[in-house]
């Protein structure tokens, strides 16, 4: 039997939250850092690691962490998911993204239907639909190949999808997995799609419209948009456009559409680059077989937080030492630091994935909570990021606990040795000296010089970011906030936070406004 | 005279700390609202205005700032920077950034050079070389006119010229003001620099190395690295290469350049976009006459945060509002959140620009100090974000202020008219929307869906954005974190904080290793 209780309510909390504290300069330093980094790591799929050492835990600490996840029952409510129960209380329903790319537990049967083989039927459509474009059996109006693919949508249809995409243009390239070149349309903004619209072939462009409800004011602004520039370029817009969106949606059987694919309500956006969401524009880019590669890292990954033992369990561990340091240590933020250009966007996506999740006040009963949940979370590729917030991650006045994310090779194996050494190599020494420096420090007679260290971070290794790594990394970030979200008793799955701005952006249209919402739509001339 | 005081010892900020708290919701509601919004405005150059209507302050609150700012000494301590007193004290250099664009004060002489004529003679050789390059003066080995150019920098020479050419590109193809598009490499991940490289048309490129001591590790490395490419592709590297750094670096006199434009130890990285380091790059891509609007942006907007009162002051208003927002109210983080495309990386930009100036842990004379200082920055544009991490900033346990940007028209000035409005006019009615959201929520008896509200925020207004708006922009935002560190008593324009991560990453390159580097360096194959 499953209890959803407060964190504070919980027995191992208290405990916990009075356990001695971990000097992170002291133990990282000399044989006793060296023993950490190699004892604090959990194997994941695909290759990559997550290594814990540079965090403020030790063994009295992860005994703590361990009880607080058993008592939470982390293991028994991811189950429960995985196997179909109601997790998404608020909203009344299923969470089923681990869904799109594997059976961890029971069939799942929503209204009738084998959800499993509902996600695997819609992925073996997308699969046919792009290897014929691929071929030349899906074309023009002129009968020619289709070159560039374009994903018209805004949330989770834009940012997980994108940061999939930046993720393997470079490896796909290299692979020869290339097949089509992917351009995003997001914002409401007319420049957006303006600006993109203007770079494309568009009589060679095939767009694909992502709308789960089929209602996104922003996605079908920017869908008008775009069949407008078509129109007006003598293309017929109905043969340049699929659909991604839910099968009860005004999309789901429209002759505007080549052909329409489907998702469910059980999927949330942000949790859906492993749907068709994700899937049309990277089997479309990539081909299909590329795709099928990152829903198995995904799947493999899946399997391992679905593991009872919090030790074995990268996700769960990753979730709880956050916890610990957002509600016993009281940081307030987090950074996620890809040294790896081709995750420039990862951690705009994980901004939302995870801020969007567990950015609530409310736990799943919708009673207040007494304790902070989600942190802010914002990133930059490193080294660029050295060269810019550092700064202030360094030497600032709070600690900000840093999630590194490092590949031992390049994607494009493009390389030059400059020095005695390539940029490659300079890249992982830089993040190596990184976690060291933050969480050592050195110290100094100048203050201005002076590092505190005592600055915590953990890192997630692999050879090569490919989709198997990059499925798994996905997976690893969706369940480490899922795991967070039981944690802190709240639901990880809705987004009413997102509603009040809707309703009043449609008044300020409607031009039924007073007060300060009047003087400001005056303001801005609207 | 003037005085280097901590925060924490001035009078008036005691005074500020015991001011009664403004109920955001009750005075942002209503008539009182609207007042708010009519009153709480000031305006700013280029057409702007800067208001804070919804911000957690009223008469009395604005009352304190104004004594603060005056202890504080604002006015003459900015005034004592522009006329060339030592302010970067750690490193003992003057801080001339604004001279770039303006002269403010008195004459500043600095080893026998006057340096508004310095910098302005570099302007107009970047500019003459930038003539010679659009009319085909300087073209490349084969006589043919350069069509792309790429910078190659990072941090400072990287984000600012970077965001600034992003804001630019669309109103520049309007306008017919687009010359060149422009690329940027930073990262010495090889991938950055090979997929730029797979990109572009080498031999129609010139490339900008931005390096003010010339040794930047990164950028030399990326340097070698486009060489090689060039090299490999026949190509004279030294026909196709120009250099932006100061007099004395080892780039200055070489035959590796076609030209060397100088900047020097007065601009900080951070504050570099008005001298050579953005200006080769912008007036290259949109013309000269496009660097100098922006320039005259930013010579306005400096004379403003040159002005005594803090209410006709926008960048010390700002500024002081945020010191109340972080040291009284206790807030650890702000978002930029520019409803403009065009502003992509502006919010990445302000990350570097603000952190990396504010994020200090002692005051100017090297003494701890007992009180926080810079917040962390971060931001996307909207509407993107409300699609990701708006519901922790509407629902999330902590508050975080708000720094919204939005303009009436659109870049492209292309649009649609969906559903009775444009995308313009939907992009305006969000922000609008979301301010008030923001600070005056709304009840709910389901308290999923409650909106506590309360939540501050303020915003920049302006026609559109173009060269000057943006240079006024940037100028603000520079100001206001100047202003920021002489209310907290440090330096804002040095960064030790970024020196112990090279020093060790030297080590792990030379295999200088032990404890936990040599663990990490074993993990990531060094």
């Amino acid at each position: 039997m499953i209890n959803w209780n407060n964190l504070d309510t919980l027995n191992s909390f208290k405990e916990l939250s009075n356990v001695s504290k971990v000097n992170l300069q002291e133990v990282m330093s000399g044989e006793s850092g060296a023993e950490r980094v190699k004892n604090y790591s959990v194997p994941m799929a695909a290759g990559l690691s997550y290594n814990y050492a540079a965090k403020e835990v030790n063994d009295d600490i992860l005994a703590a962490l361990k009880k607080l996840a058993e008592e939470a029952q982390l293991a028994e409510k991811f189950e429960a998911l995985y196997n179909g129960e109601v997790i998404n209380t608020g909203e009344k329903r299923l969470v089923l993204h681990q869904l799109t790319r594997g059976q961890l537990g029971d069939k799942v049967v929503a209204d009738g239907v084998d959800k499993r083989e509902f996600y695997v039927k819609e992925q073996n459509r997308i699969a046919e639909f792009a290897k014929k474009v691929h071929s030349g059996e899906i074309v023009n109006e002129k009968g020619e190949k289709f070159t560039t693919v374009v994903q018209i949508g805004i949330g989770g249809s834009d940012l997980g999808p994108r940061a999939m995409y930046l993720a393997l243009e470079n490896w796909a390239h290299r692979t020869g997995n290339f097949k089509m070149e992917a351009k995003f349309i997001s914002n409401v903004d007319p420049d957006d799609a303006s600006a993109v619209l203007n770079q494309i072939d568009a009589a060679h462009s095939i767009f694909i419209l992502v709308s789960k409800s089929g209602t996104t004011l922003e996605t079908l602004t920017n869908e008008s948009f775009v069949v407008n520039a078509l129109k007006n370029a003598g293309l017929d817009a109905s043969k340049h456009m699929i659909a991604v969106t839910s099968e009860t949606s005004p999309l789901a059987k429209s002759d505007n559409y080549l052909e329409a694919f489907f998702m469910d309500d059980f999927i949330g956006g942000r949790y859906s680059s492993t749907s068709g969401v994700g899937g049309a524009v990277l089997s479309l880019a990539f081909g299909p077989e590329v795709f099928a590669q990152f829903l198995d890292g995904a799947a493999e990954e899946d399997k391992l937080a679905a593991g009872k033992d919090l030790m074995t369990n990268p996700a769960m561990l990753d979730a709880l030492i956050g916890v610990f340091e957002r509600n016993v240590l009281g940081y307030e933020s987090t950074a996620v630091l890809p040294y790896s250009q081709g995750l420039s966007r990862f951690p705009a996506h994980l901004q939302q994935l995870d801020m969007e999740s567990n950015g609530k006040s409310v736990n799943r009963f919708g009673d207040p909570i007494d304790y902070v949940t989600g942190p802010v979370i914002f990133g930059e590729p490193g080294t660029n990021g050295q060269h810019s917030f550092y700064q202030l991650l360094h030497q600032g006045t709070d600690i900000i606990p840093l999630q590194f994310i490092g590949f031992r090779n390049s994607q494009l194996r493009n390389d030059v040795d400059i020095q005695g050494s390539t940029s490659q190599q300079k890249l992982c020494a830089n993040v190596a000296a990184q976690i060291v420096a933050f969480a050592c420090g050195k110290k100094d007679e100048n203050l201005n010089k002076n590092f505190k260290g005592g600055r915590p971070s953990s890192i997630i290794i692999g050879d090569e970011l490919d989709p198997k790594s990059l499925g798994a990394l996905l997976s690893h970030f969706e369940n480490k906030v899922m795991f967070q979200g039981f944690v802190w008793n709240i639901n990880s799955f809705d987004q009413e936070g997102v509603q009040l701005g809707k309703v009043l952006a449609k008044k300020v249209l409607a031009h039924d406004t007073d007060g300060a919402l009047a003087e400001y739509s005056k303001l801005l001339n609207i």
